[in-house]
């Protein structure tokens, strides 16, 4: 599935959102990460494709999951990696996004991954600083990362993404995962829906392509993939935040609502989980999830965009 | 003292407490850890005993001291390490501790060393994940490498432990240091008081062969250990905590009630120590002190554990 | 410009203060850095100078950059570099900074880079510890890495520093690094100046042969080097506190007081800034500023420190 000059074929330093990324650019990061899930599935999980290489973890908002994935990536592939959590109090210490990524540039970092709660900080940043960005995660803007390993785990196990009906289901308003997901598939060539409460889909999608569907029932119907999406509780103004009881019987994914999509149709959420909010146990842990599938997936994607941002480096 | 086919002997995929050790069990990994010393010891401490396996540091309970230990542990086994501290805070955020235990999994890690405030945090864990436990504390209930730490630094310095009186001090009740400690002095053969007030000694500890005695000085009377444990106010509820002052009348090691100790009789402290609470820093920093030796001895026992999980690893 | 054989000239165990450090000592250090910033300057950043070590930065006081500096100056030597931030929450728990150290000493660090809120902290350490220490600011007392890298910015960009009239502005008072850098500077024959109003300038500075200015204008006038402070304002209680746009009108660096200094002056600042208060955004990033350079130059000379600790351990 794999070619070992796919990654001529990622011809930017930077990957701060599926925008812009053309279908072969995508498939070539696909493609470079099906031949890194074989790293950690060794038992000595180590290359030295970035020995000598500093990964700085720039984290404004906390995230264990996403973090870690990072972290196991890069020093996998033998880079040094440094992580650096910066709490909001630090922030109002006077440094501003830009002077510390001022500051971590002149250290002659090759990667910056960050992390931060306002759309258009990886630009920001990339803008600036002489080493490779990857994004992850700008406030509802984009998530990459977690959109081509959610590509991944979905080719891997429907052989295809051409073709398949993906509903996006539940708090898509908040969500960058949704938002970089629908580029992605769209480019593509699925057939992706937005599902939920008319308050949580943003306007506008159509023009992407997408299908709006403000019922639970008909927007599973016929699916070949159900991604359900995290309930962004904290990014929404007091009055307009659902109960966890009224939002789980109309938008949650239990065993009633799955019956409904596709014969062998796969389900998905990019964690953390809010059990019985989003998603009942019973499909989670159920023999449909992908759930823990994507987890390892992503690690083997991050591994792909380290190495393909690594070939932009000088002499490499 | 240490074989090089001792790993043999050790054939549990994880550490997850003292209980249902046996006795030769116990003596492998003390022999292992025997060889570990000089590792530590050497100017360049580094082997590749680990190299290219994941461990993760998994500690819901902040530990500067613990933590600390097992990552230099792993980095000097030539493991990469990653440290996750989780706050109570993330915890709430919906993710429980076993969703955050089999993302992990999914990541592929080799060893998972787990600290939380819950008693069979551990064992849970164990039964959900492919990769090695080990147990760094899981709330009353167990610590495994600190009792094998301990015994490691009493045979040193005794040249044995059958036969020994080892006089257990303090807030038993409240200790799973106590606990392991019992279960693995017991195992190879010493003589164990647990010296404390009543309402700090649990009920029971008869049936494992401990001798319980309320007062001090009897209970330090001809010991050869004196063990002492931290007073863990953290873990009473208010009208319960005695006062500093009280409690180091009665319960404190002082030169004076040392003395009615067996000659040579030797004092340790898990810590971190409560000075002058429940130990004299004349003590503490005394000739009899074994306390700086059993935080050495901390990092040998980690590391011939790290190694003899490593053993149950495909290809090794 | 460097010597291989320089590392023959520090011939200490610790790096506390520049206080004590003979002139050929510092310009060893400062050669030795020459040679680092190439390390850092290569694809694969790496060298093993340091493999098998283990580095731990306990810091308590949080620091993004400074722990940062230390960790990928230790990463980039190969050694094992260990992280501990402690909270005042840990201190209060009942361990004291020395009984911190002695257990972390008793794994058997090779070097410990200290951050401390009290002036001395590192000095007590080093007399109970058998590692090397370096002090990574201690209190209002010294930052000793921070005078060197500055030194270095300024001897590469100005081809020496005896000679050179460099006025240290803003809050001397509470400033380390002013202390360090004053030391530091008349040890190599500059001509220094301590710039700030009279509250903030530290009595006695006229024995070390520094000239105080209490007008901006008149300090900065004819200098050659224009060394801004932070002001620190979480160490000054709260009637003293000036607001900040008075601060700025007096004592910040703009464009019009710039212009009174020598022609070709240089802007430092050691960050974090607090834009606009102590110093202007046309400033800190114009044309005459060396701040980014002083970051790239701590990363070198913090290599240069740890790489001639070692050489003071054994077999080396």
């Amino acid at each position: 599935m794999a070619s070992n000059s796919s990654t001529a074929y990622y011809p930017h330093r930077h990957l701060l959102g599926i925008e812009g990324l053309s279908r072969p650019e995508i498939v070539a990061l696909l493609d470079m990460a099906e031949n890194a899930i074989e790293v950690s599935r060794q038992v000595e999980k180590k290359s030295s494709k970035l020995r000598g290489r500093t990964q700085i973890n720039l984290f404004y908002e906390a995230s264990t999951r996403t973090q870690a994935s990072f972290e196991i990536a890069g020093k996998r592939l033998g880079a040094d990696v440094m992580n650096m959590s910066v709490a909001q109090s630090s922030e109002k210490k006077g440094e501003t996004l830009l002077d510390t990524a001022m500051t971590l540039n002149a250290m002659r970092p090759d990667i910056i991954v960050v992390r931060h709660s306002q759309a258009g900080a990886a630009h920001l940043l990339a803008r600036k600083v002489d080493c490779s960005v990857v994004n992850a995660g700008d406030g509802a803007h984009e998530h990459p990362t977690q959109a081509l390993l959610d590509a991944l785990t979905i080719r891997r196990n429907k052989g295809r993404i051409e073709g398949l009906i993906v509903a996006i289901c539940g708090d898509v308003l908040h969500s960058r995962v949704a938002r970089s997901n629908i580029l992605l598939l769209a480019a593509l060539g699925a057939r992706v829906r937005a599902v939920g409460p008319s308050t949580l889909v943003p306007r506008g999608l159509e023009r992407l392509g997408v299908q709006v569907v403000n019922d639970m029932q008909r927007g599973v119907d016929g699916a070949d993939i159900v991604m359900m999406l995290r309930l962004q509780r904290e990014r929404m103004s007091g009055s307009l935040v659902p109960s966890s009881r009224e939002y789980f019987h109309f938008f949650g994914l239990d065993e009633e609502k799955l019956a409904r999509a596709a014969p062998g149709a796969l389900v998905m959420h990019p964690g953390p989980m809010n059990r019985g909010v989003e998603i009942d146990s019973s499909v989670a842990d159920g023999p449909q999830s992908l759930i823990r599938e994507q987890v390892e997936m992503g690690v083997a994607v991050r591994m792909a965009v380290l190495e393909a941002l690594a070939h932009h480096l000088p002499n490499v």
